[in-house]
C-alpha cells in the first residue's frame, strides 16, 4: 500500500504520539536514560496500514502493544533526527499535536548535541517533556 | 485552515466514524427512524481543525459532544448522499474503516430509495448496520 505525504499527516494529527519517557536506568552514569519515542498505534485489524507506514518511513518497527493493539514506533535517535523530526518540519502538523512536535524536536535537538548525559542538560530535557502531551484524554 | 484531501482522508482515518442509529419513534409510521451520522471528534483544543473540515466538506455541524470533546457532523442525508459518500468513494480511505463506509454508502444508498420508510427495507438497513463498527475497541 503506497501512502501519500498528506495522508500521512494527517493520519499522525489523528492517531500519531510523540513521547519522551525519562526512566531511571542505574547503568547510565547520570542515573537516568531519556526515551524519545514516535508512535501510531491501530486495531491489530490494521496492521497492513502499520507496515505500510513503516515503508513510508522506511525505518521503526511494528510491536504488538498490549491485547489487540499494535504499534509503529520509533525509538532509534538516529532515525527521529534523520527522518521522523524533517519529515514533520517538510509537512507540519494540522491539530494541536504540533505543539508535543515542536516539544520532541527541542528534546530530539538537545539529545544530538548530547546534551542529555549531562545533569544540567537532562533537567532541561525533562522542562521541555513536561510540557508535552497535556490536556490529551483518549 | 486549508486541508488536502489527502489529509483528510487520513485524519478520517484516524478519527473519523460512520454509523446508523435505529431509533424507535413513534412519530414515524413504522416505528423507527434511520439516523446515519458521519463524526469527526476532537478535543477541543482542536476546535479550528473542526472548523476547517466543516468548511472543506462545505457542510455539517460543530457540536460540543460530551465534556471537552467537540464533534463535527453530518446528519443530512441529502449531504451525506451528495457530498460526504461521493468524497470517500473518490478518496478511498486506507484503513479497516474502510468497511464500515462501504456499509455505510450502502445504507444511504438505500434511504436514497426510500427504503428505511417500509419494513422489509428497514430490516435490509438494519441488517447492513449490524455488520458495522465492529471489532473498535477506543
Amino acid at each position: 500500500m503506497k501512502l501519500s505525504k498528506d495522508w500521512v499527516v494527517g493520519f499522525v494529527d489523528g492517531e500519531g504520539c510523540f513521547h519522551v519517557g525519562i526512566n531511571a536506568n542505574r547503568e547510565m552514569s547520570i542515573g537516568y536514560q531519556v526515551l524519545p519515542e514516535f508512535t501510531v498505534v491501530q486495531h491489530q485489524r490494521d496492521e497492513v496500514l502499520l507496515y505500510a507506514i513503516k515503508e513510508f518511513f522506511e525505518c521503526g518497527v511494528v510491536r504488538r502493544n498490549h491485547g489487540d493493539r499494535l504499534s509503529f514506533r520509533v525509538r532509534s535517535i538516529a532515525d527521529l533526527q534523520n527522518v521522523i523530526v524533517p519529515f514533520f518540519v517538510s509537512n507540519p502538523l494540522r491539530s494541536g499535536k504540533i505543539d508535543d512536535f515542536e516539544k520532541f524536536k527541542i528534546v530530539i535537538g538537545l539529545m544530538a548535541s548530547g546534551k542529555h548525559l549531562s545533569k544540567d542538560g537532562l533537567e532541561e530535557i525533562r522542562a521541555v517533556s513536561r510540557q508535552m502531551n497535556r490536556g490529551r484524554l483518549r
